[in-house]
């Protein structure tokens, strides 16, 4: 099966540099078996749940990076189905994800779950029509971003533990993205998540 | 042992109204077998974890009334040990938390982690010197509190999935607690102590 990669409303682009791309990790270990999927796995859910419900304008990509060649893990809120609040269950669906056998086109795992081999080179080549916005802690106040009418288009890159490569940084630049930050204190991808979603729903960003 | 409840620059009380108070729940299946304690441990390591560290200044009441009698769990940011981002770790440390015999007076568990019978009247009781302020989507805009000279002395307190009871509400009400929103859109108790954090770090409240 081949999916088009639709703009949805909001984007984010999480990279696991030593996140495995085979199921065979533990759910009853999955920090210690799965190179730091469960990292992963609190960013899904910090993009997706509401108190009563799934954000539905959310696009989620994880690159993971941990394997012998990297695979692209894609959750779309439109059609997303059983994806609850906790880690576990999160975990359990990129399992079944990674069970399936990825190619260069998109691959249907559960409803709203594609995957696909490749990794963050492919994915900025299919969203090269999207303003990227990368997310580091020395980046431009995020408050001064220009929300306007761009906001249909807007990918954010977010890191895991481990930071990006110097790599990683230049096919960022190469991509014209913008480096901005929420503030000086080093947060998890999840938690940096969260404040998007909400500076997103409050409309707080200013005209630059 | 008894601990005095020393005002910390950031204190979140979270309620619990089905979490168990029986360390006998399941880390396989944290969700369905410990009346969703999974959201209080998802509002612990929102509450303490850094990207790279664990924040000091915070200190976190769960307030478990899914038992006989109601227990509180205290876990204090200075002396903290052991947490780790993952939620099945947060559950195994409230597991050995509720293992340990909980009487009206605080009794250690591991390092920064305290436990005790007793709920929502005993802890305002104790925290009556503090700002309480109270997260509810009808309330004012968050922003506009005033941040000012009583920073050190402010309890944030957030319910779980149900909401609160009337008579917590009265509770809550009696003890003077201003009634506070992050906005229109109901939001996880995790997901709003990431952003009073934020709100904090970044020093957006503003004068009233």
């Amino acid at each position: 099966m081949n999916y088009m990669v639709i703009q949805n409303k909001r984007t984010f682009i999480i990279v696991g540099h030593k996140a495995t791309t085979s199921p065979n990790f533990s759910l009853e270990d999955i920090p210690g078996t799965s190179g730091r999927l469960d990292i992963l796995c609190r960013a899904v859910t910090a993009a997706f749940v509401l108190s009563h419900g799934i954000r539905k304008d959310v696009c989620v990509y994880l690159v993971l990076l941990g394997g012998e060649i990297p695979k692209t893990i894609q959750l779309r809120g439109e059609t997303l189905r059983h994806l609850n609040p906790d880690e576990r269950t999160t975990a359990a669906l990129l399992k079944k994800a990674l069970a399936v056998p990825a190619a260069p086109q998109w691959a249907l795992s559960t409803s709203g779950i594609f995957v696909r081999s490749g990794g963050l080179v492919e994915l900025l080549a299919d969203l090269k029509d999207a303003r990227m916005i990368y997310l580091r802690e020395d980046g431009a106040d995020i408050r001064t971003l220009d929300a306007g009418g761009h906001c249909c288009e807007t990918a954010f890159i977010l890191g895991d533990h481990t930071g990006m490569t110097p790599d990683e940084e230049s096919l960022i630049e190469h991509a014209g993205a913008k480096v901005v930050s929420l503030g000086p204190t080093s947060l998890h991808a999840d938690h940096c998540v969260v404040l998007i979603n909400w500076l997103l729903d409050t409309n707080v960003f200013m005209p630059e």
